[in-house]
């Protein structure tokens, strides 16, 4: 027997299989945003207490594409980039907890499983999806311009079925890509338990964010946006009732840890009984 | 603020957009499995305290191929193929904890999110791979028998590597696809705390295994085995000394839940700092 | 300079890098079939002269899924099996040519390049897709019965959409899993001019079938089936009018070249300018 | 019966199925370029007559990774980005005809069948693969800046094996991004007899070439290339003897067809049997 090593799993004597290293991770990306508004008990059904809907524009969602370069401390993984690029499209609320406003992520797809195992670690309910949007590029020959005029198409879709597909038209630059996906997170860590039936065996809120950020010249636009419902996805039910705005913005993060807000949670009835 | 329903995240009002709904959880498949050992200090070094190595044939292990269709309860993904057909590669050990021998999944790869969230659940360390293994057919124009001289190949891949490839050629009927793969499985559930630098914030023993199990008849022949090195793999440290056997098998299984075996773990030295 | 060597391209000095061996081809697999009535003109506009419509049933259509082992001679695919397996789906009409009944593929897609090269010879019209079928298994936990009330799904998507769905419930046994794909196939290898809105620079009308084919039971049962629009594929336009079943069977093939029904074909305006 | 309209398969009443439009084409992307020296004997042995060596360097090889973003004349492919991104690594040799120096593509993959298709028309030999390499950013916290020092690394995978992978560390400004792929190409377009062991049915000589090509600045460095054989491949016999450099640059390109070099070659014995 031994001392296993590894952020994550699986942990090994030396830990270089884990399947991620322990933050920092670093990031280098393009965002493409599209902000609208739904129903505001759409967005409320999706925050469990002690969470509650934010005071003001409360049905205010962010559908989110971003074209993701990452890297752990070393770097290594950017000479490997299958390692080291992937794309993901997610869907950011907000709301409210003791009196503070939080982004959160209700619905998000990434295409790679490093992805998927650093939403697991920082609350991202992350499935795999296909994920794509279009590129600026140095020459237009087929690509669109950062610039006014700049059309950016954007796709997901899981399981074999579309469930979203955007087009953003740039106008002028912006102070910023969007309000709603602005503040610290606040995310759930669960596990349920692995009794039959039992209650969840670890449930924990906590916040997160980025640890730095460098963002370009922000653009702002006209959005078209539209999703598909399908049998195990529920984006559907987040309808478009009116376009906020659509954004472009390519960033530079680190991120880095974060903290927790409360442990021991109860997140509702734990087991639906399949019928 | 609202109860929020699902077995696995995203938790939502109904509980549809969970990425797994709640066991139990039902499989038929092909197993193809190659029998090994190894020193065994490389599996000692791979279980953690209070796992102990087994008394009898502590090298030996298990390189397992699955080619499964799953369901749960209402069969639903069963005519939505895309949701219930995964393949996988597993490896196999054995230990031993409180005087039991259990078995131990160390390393594995599924090609479906769904197969990786039940494996978060189940304390399967999964990644994504690319799997293949050849399948027995009705008509041999282009398939081997299930029977003497019957050969199945199968092969691994992860980030666009190839990690191990197999060839199996059946010789006879056997009483089993094996013995590594034989005993309850003993398996880490893990989740780092949020914190940078944080001890694990949950950690767990669980014990698990097949609530219901059919098997067909058992085949036992010859096996090559070839395991490559990759960056962030540490399979081929499980150096094939000698080969035991090669197995194929099908089966149908029910899982259903596990017990805890001990909780509030320390599985070792945290969190290695990035150099 | 030299002499290259290789059935398809890469051509090499050994042939060894050759995309597909020659012929003779073979396989093992599963074949889903469902047949139905589209209004015949949707047919008659894809036959380009010298093709008629068959004479009877001119709106029969016949969309079906094989997921599919396959080798050359040599075997040697059979132990490596990403380079033997692949699943299709594939949209086949009648027609006639000097009085003779042919069928005739007129939409299909694979998930192998393999499988495209052959395609491109035997004149198959492929593309890539992401073809699924639910597979039959001697363990019914999580698989139909090849049988009365045996269920099968099968799901076709190209471009992350969606574009046909199907379920057949067996019922009975039949004679044959259908009439439409029944006749030896008509088929056009084209190859556009290289110059600037040039004429085809080889144009052909191939007879081709399999050299061998031994099959099992025929199952044959009800079926339903959706199609979907997408804005590259005219899948959709063969409306489903009324269903004429669904099928079941299992089969072994060898294919072994074809011979030529015609060459030098004008397939109508060559080439169709961009706006 | 009808005409059947569309550039490509599979031809149809309207040509809005066609795999893929009518030129001209058009291209914007990043490449990634080693060039290095083989034995001569290995290129000259993949140059079928009448092409011979070039009198030059003969044994100069170019393997180019690209990273593309391409459309059609009505720009919708970018808009609906999984229709428009593909990636792609060749290989690039030189060749004599009638006392002119050509470029020839001898092996490349790509991971699209719309490129796949393009490839068929233009003569380049277009397996499918999985490449990816490193891309430059805005922001440097997981990206390699375009400049001294600047690290690019690029892998080529197919049938689940790493092919090749490459480094590059950029130096210093260049004239170009190498000089093995700077030539007209002349490729040869040919399929196969449908007929049992027949001569091919079509074989053509072409030159092809970009219509319109905008460059940047083009940076020249140090490069490591690392070439792997497997089954069905034959790029490691074009063994590294000698690193020329490696090069990154961002282009705009159109292609808009090519002319007829020489019709009815004879490109060596046709059809090697299987033993």
């Amino acid at each position: 027997m031994s001392d296993v090593q590894g952020f994550f799993y699986p942990r090994t004597a030396t830990g270089r299989a884990s399947l991620i290293p322990a933050p920092p991770w670093f990031y280098s990306g393009d965002l493409l945003t599209v902000e609208y508004r739904t129903d505001p008990a759409r967005v409320a059904e999706l925050l469990p207490a002690p969470l509650e809907p934010a005071p003001e524009d409360p049905g205010a969602v962010a559908l989110i594409w971003a074209d993701w370069q990452s890297c752990s401390t070393d770097r290594s993984e950017l000479l490997d980039p299958v390692r080291s690029q992937y794309k993901e499209a997610f869907v950011v609320v907000r709301c409210s907890f003791q009196g503070q406003v939080f982004s959160r992520c209700v619905y998000i797809w990434v295409d790679k499983d490093f992805a998927v195992a650093r939403g697991i670690h920082q609350g991202y309910p992350k499935k795999l999806g296909s994920m794509w949007q279009t590129r600026p590029h140095a020459f237009p020959h087929a690509a669109p311009t950062i610039g006014p005029g700049g059309m950016f198409g954007a796709t997901l879709a899981a399981g074999d079925r579309r469930l979203a597909e955007a087009v953003v038209t740039l106008r002028e630059p912006a102070e910023s890509n969007g309000f709603v996906n602005g503040h610290p997170m606040a995310h759930h860590r669960v596990l349920p338990g692995i009794e039959r039936g039992a209650a969840d065996a670890f449930a924990q809120l906590i916040r997160s964010g980025s640890a730095e950020v460098e963002a370009g010249q922000a653009w702002a636009g006209d959005a078209e946006l539209r999703l598909f419902d399908a049998p195990t996805e529920e984006l559907a039910a987040l309808e478009v009732d009116e376009i906020i705005g659509g954004y472009f913005r390519q960033v530079g993060v680190v991120w880095n840890g974060g903290t927790v807000l409360a442990d021991d949670l109860h997140l509702g009835p734990q087991r639906q009984e399949q019928p």
